[in-house]
């Protein structure tokens, strides 16, 4: 089995905080001999390689390309559609599978459209379920993903052989690999993850422009800082996922603002009874989320990867 | 003067996480000779009592107040109100400060009315800005207030020995103690706190009745622990802030409205040059505020009481 061959280089288009996290947790896993490395950033190259995080700053992505067995594409959503035609039309045979780590499938599998599926089958769509309100290849760390999702979103003709590669380097890295379909990833994405980012976006923006911010901020506390951490993640990022998963951000968007309408009129109409009934049913949802959580990090066997 | 005093004993009326940090910070800074605490909840005294919280379980209302010097109302903000009026009708001349821990302190306040300003000028309305997704005696804590700001809003016929007094309790429990006016108050807590917990009810009880809800909660991660960490909170407290605060509720919930319908527009148009500049704007404030908090944490001279 292809994936079972250890890969002599790794080659990462795009060196941030989750490309530069992965070259370190696979370099800590001993899972392959060398770490490259291109990006239109001259300066996140060196300093990916003054702290050790990849071995190669390549200056032509073509270069790379033709050195590495293995690639992955580690960019915002927008600059992965831009670059993956680009990528899988310059590979040559000797590599075996390429991946990306964007926050939206959907938009990057379109990129797709018109190539070889030949050459199209040896991508394999993927996002690691993991962050940080930090960013940039100074922020790696080798435990990013230790205990954390990572989904792949195989396409019909995705190759198995690259999927099982790209499985075992996700675990190599300490994930837990989950496959589903596009749609699905995106809209699951939109509703965890995106729909959280926008609402603490407009919040931390409308306190900011409150007539009395300068006193909000000050009386904020740890509540405050936890719900609004996310709002401190890369604005580019953000503005390609808002960009690039509309529909799903916005029907999700729809099901959170019909719930707050209730909760609106609740409050305007001093219905306790409504608020104390959905505040429990909240947080025993949460409660229960968190317990899951807790037991997934501590390697609980029903926590495994399907 | 008063405040230099120390007091003999400090009685709770109402023990559940507040009342029970505030009772074992005190209880470390060698405050008062002892802890008295008279709750509804029979067991909820006997488990304080237990894990040395206090020394005294009160049964009878009465007998605590004519016993004790400092009268402490720790019970969410419906409950202080309707007890307020009790208690000040109740204590005599031994007791030289009352106050209460209400998230709400126009609600309080208005359990004045109707009082004899003498009785009540001896009531300091207090809130601790802390707390924890936890809740009751048993989860409380002797470092809950440590560098966490307190405010107190005297009112007109507050007597200012008591409010002496108040605050060098809070100060004894290591809170940093700030004053301000009732409706100030509300108007910043209703922002920073108050929306931010009706946000994450919200969002937790539309993904809880989302026809993926079991994907949802299964594939998010350490962002939404963040997020939704405030909707893990105590349902009756937070229903009692949504009773008593509405208006101011209702007007930051319209401020934050406004900027979501924004950036929705902006979502469903694909203007990513809004989503970029309001994210990148978010992201500093959000930063600028992370790095107060830290500040004061640290005990940096620029975050003193005022």
């Amino acid at each position: 089995m292809e994936a079972a061959e250890k890969p002599t280089r790794v080659g990462f288009v795009g060196l941030g905080l989750i490309g530069g996290s992965l070259a370190l947790a696979l370099r800590e896993a001993d899972y392959a001999r060398e770490f490259w490395a291109w990006d239109l950033r001259g300066e996140v190259l060196e300093t990916g390689k003054s702290l050790g995080v990849i071995d190669t700053a390549s200056t032509s992505l073509d270069e790379m390309l033709a050195a590495v067995d293995i690639v992955v594409l580690a960019a915002p959503t927008v600059a992965c559609q831009e670059l993956l035609p680009q990528v899988l039309s310059r590979v040559d045979g000797s590599v075996r599978a390429i991946t990306d780590v964007a926050s939206v499938k959907g938009a990057v599998c379109d990129a797709l459209a018109g190539l070889d599926p030949k050459d199209a089958g040896r991508f394999v769509p993927g996002h690691p379920i993991a962050g940080s309100e930090r960013s940039g290849v100074s922020a790696a760390k080798g435990e990013l993903f230790r205990d954390h999702r990572v989904i792949l979103t195989p396409l019909e003709h995705t190759d198995s052989g690259a999927t099982a590669i790209v499985q075992t380097l996700w675990e190599a890295a300490g994930a837990q690999v989950s496959l589903m379909g596009v749609e699905e990833h995106d809209a699951v994405l939109a509703a965890t993850s995106h729909l959280p980012h926008m609402l603490a976006y407009a919040l931390v923006d409308a306190l900011a422009h409150a007539s009395h911010s300068e006193d909000i901020f000050r009386f904020a506390a740890g509540g405050f800082r936890d719900f609004t951490r996310i709002a401190s993640s890369d604005p580019v990022m953000w503005r390609d996922v808002g960009l690039t998963n509309r529909a799903a951000i916005l029907e999700a968007l729809d099901g959170f603002e019909t719930h707050l309408a209730r909760l609106r009129k609740a409050i305007d109409t001093g219905d306790g009874e409504f608020m104390e009934r959905t505040f429990r049913a909240a947080k025993s949802a949460r409660d229960d989320f968190a317990r899951r959580l807790d037991a997934a990090a501590a390697g609980s066997p029903d926590q495994g990867s399907e």
